[in-house]
């Protein structure tokens, strides 16, 4: 719901998980106009996308879109290959080095599309929901690359060669612990009942508790002494 | 064909026109196994990619992969979208801003998922056929543009920061006239007969002769004081 009313609008990616949803819920507190994208990169499970449609209805977004793009086409990883999801490690394993969970150009292939719609929509704002916890390796959530990107953004566009549009990618979660990101969206009133995290659920969509995105996400919980609100296996 | 028996891959973009085969030949003769990727970006008409299809094949190529994505989703584009393409426009008015086809973050989009493939296969080397004549206004076929988006590649990807690989991406058409790639296409042995270039073409996929894209061809087939192989209506 807009804060003002003539908000401006702003491309916000919205995976589903309690990141992105608070990346959301924020974008609308600095009084942003909300349109939703959401790309379903050949996940091995639906539910991360069920997730996105349900945060983006409770945020009453001004619109939500949907990309289909087959990234598992290109390999390479457990999220979408038919690799196996390590399952209890511990906190040092999930430290150690980038996990073989990540998929290959996954943010870059994102940023692209969400500049692809900011600028047919005259938006300069994109808003992705990267921080240092989630981390954990991922190269490609680290504000080096966001400033790089946000460089091509202004030179790849009409509307930023032409100086309409300033491109700028926000990162509003990138320096925040998971507790703190819960702590933020519990303040802004995030239903993180309706987010998906797992990377591992049983068929009907629960969560496993044990892979390290649940390890992270129950972590974060215990952290902001709060109870999290979805139900594991 | 792969010209020494132990070639390093490379990722090369192929649209199915004239530039982006005579770029892929060009790879071939510079020693790299070539891996073609095509985007189905929600194109008006198929014979691009069949053209794509066809000119993979008659290079022999390690490998063509076709991604589809939905880019007529975001709207914005008279080559995605139900705009009309402009006809018979002179080259004052073909040199003068950016067209009406632009496609919003095209090559963005398209450089994000070949560098996703390059690091799938472990490759450092991207080829894309940008060059001065098809800019026309394009500002994402630009040097600054492919810079930039050089220093997100590294920054984006494991192998990257890893240090294991360097990407680069390769222009060798970039500061080429249309006639100037065709010569250099024909010394190959490309077979422009393969190739689709008309933004407007038929229902039996014959060429128009009067949109942009026509034009610049068939100027530079004139220039380089070659015929054309293709039909035009």
């Amino acid at each position: 719901m807009p804060t003002n009313n003539n908000p401006k609008p702003a491309v916000v990616l919205l995976s589903g998980g309690l990141d992105s949803a608070t990346s959301a819920a924020i974008a609308q507190a600095e009084g942003y106009q909300v349109h939703a994208l959401s790309i379903d990169y050949g996940q091995r499970h639906r539910f991360e996308l069920e997730s996105a449609t349900r945060v983006a209805q409770a945020l009453e977004v001004a619109e939500h879109k949907i990309l289909t793009i087959d990234l598992a086409a290109l390999g390479g990883s457990a999220l979408t290959a038919d690799i196996e999801v390590p399952q209890g490690r511990s906190d040092e394993q999930i430290a150690d080095g980038i996990p073989i969970t990540y998929v290959p150009a996954r943010n870059t292939v994102m940023l692209s599309l969400a500049l692809g719609y900011a600028e047919v929509l005259g938006s300069a704002d994109i808003f992705i929901g990267v921080n240092a916890v989630d981390y954990s390796g991922y190269p490609d959530c680290r504000s080096e690359f966001i400033a790089a990107f946000e460089q091509v953004a202004n030179l790849a566009t009409k509307a930023g060669v032409e100086g309409k549009l300033k491109f700028q990618i926000h990162t509003p979660l990138i320096d925040l612990t998971k507790a703190e990101i819960i702590r933020r969206g519990t303040e802004l009133g995030v239903d993180y009942a309706l987010t998906h995290t797992c990377y591992s659920p049983n068929e009907q969509g629960v969560s496993c508790g044990k892979c390290d995105a649940c390890q992270l996400r129950l972590k974060g919980f215990a952290d902001a002494a709060l109870v999290d609100p979805i139900e594991y296996q």
